[in-house]
């Protein structure tokens, strides 16, 4: 069996306490740190914490050449460890579908993700986001449009935008993020958004304000993500912003 | 200090370590099931589990009447037991922000919520999802067009929905939804959707079809849940659904 187990948000006490058995009853515990980081923690630390060896397993190993682990899962019991939730990056549904192709059984044990994370730390509503992208670092020196486009789109729905940001070769600040968007389109700075950095940690900082102002402020180490507004907000929402948030006065303005 | 513990997606055990340490050293331990359900436990179970005595408390607790926990967080640690993430219900960052302005320290400890359960199980793409709604039964005879509103804004930016189903006075079934959406507009019914029941659980069941297929399965035991696709699907999200929710071959139209 192949079991892919979150560790969700920050550090090793993320993991919730049914993979933390599965991990201890595990014939091999392996880790990837390729589609997320766990930021509060050390593979060392980790490793403590869950009294098992872990091996570190890279993208090819997800991916392309993720044939070995998934042989075997066919004899053993293989427990992958994830960084946040292993349903959110599409290289984990990727590997899960290539094992029950090969009649491996799979399980996922969920954590908690940056999604439910962002709904916490900002008090916007879950049910107003829409699409999500990832800003990526320009490739051969071109920008990519794609959350520019996504921006507009949710726009016309009136709904927030949540913009990963690339990790690799470093993971990219929400001042990086704005600067590389506004190449594609510098009408973006006017719009509202909400910076985070650290979710999950005891000291996550979260500030709102127009693009053109956050893409000043220091927020600090990494991780960062960004949350475009949509056209209009709920009143609790504006309140949430205006506490948990600093967000300027001026943001009532969108309040419907 | 206040503090919303989630205990993720179905039994005892999948709130996080963190959480679980938490809960041993506050003062007080509450458990809230309004906002959602843990299908695969008992509260005698989780106080076991817990090793704690644990209170429950109502909506009008978490809501209008919220004071006299707000009040009890200023002196003591509180902790109240949320079904999956404490940061999806907007009943959640309402009492947060009512902590908030009453100068008491609140923190949240995250899990697994629903919406990172669905991608597991269904190999849709996190970033292709947009706006949420949920499905209320009528009222005074009244049924709500929503959730219909939303499916048609979704299509428009080619995103897909996700669809609560009211909890109160039951959990409503999959087959139920679409009976009272079909009112709103019958044309529903030719659209695809997945339909999941027991997310979290070790033998959840998922299946893909026409909302006028999917409207006469038999999902079993609660809770249920129901994504409307998008007007498009990635290949590997139509794979996925192939092998994980034994979609019609049919779906492959949709495949852009």
């Amino acid at each position: 069996m192949l079991v892919l187990v979150g560790m969700g948000l920050w550090d090793e006490r993320d993991i919730s306490c049914k993979g933390l058995e599965l991990v201890r009853r595990a014939d091999e515990v392996y880790v990837e740190f390729y589609t997320s980081k766990l930021m509060g923690t050390t593979k060392d630390r980790l490793e403590e914490f869950l009294g098992r060896k872990v091996t570190e397993v890279g993208r090819s190993d997800l991916e392309e050449n993720c044939r070995w682990l998934i042989e075997r899962a066919k004899e053993r019991d293989i427990v992958i460890l994830v960084p946040g939730d292993p349903a959110i990056a599409t290289t984990h549904s990727a590997l899960m579908l290539e094992a029950i192709k090969r009649d491996v059984k799979v399980r996922i044990v969920h954590s908690s993700s940056i999604v439910n994370a962002i709904c916490g730390l900002t008090g916007l509503h879950n049910y107003r986001f829409g699409k999500s992208a990832t800003v990526s670092y320009p490739y051969a020196g071109k920008v990519s449009k794609t959350p520019v486009n996504v921006i507009r789109q949710n726009l016309s729905i009136d709904a927030h935008t949540i913009l990963f940001l690339d990790l690799h070769p470093k993971p990219m600040t929400i001042g990086e993020a704005i600067e590389i968007m506004e190449k594609a389109d510098n009408s973006i700075l006017d719009l509202f958004g909400v910076g985070i950095a650290r979710a999950g940690s005891e000291e996550p900082f979260v500030r709102c304000d127009r693009l053109r102002e956050l893409k000043k402020v220091d927020f600090g180490p990494p991780l960062h993500i960004l949350v475009i507004l949509a056209k209009t907000l709920h009143f609790m929402e504006f309140e949430c912003l205006r506490y948990f948030a600093s967000a300027p006065k001026e943001l009532e303005e969108l309040v419907a």
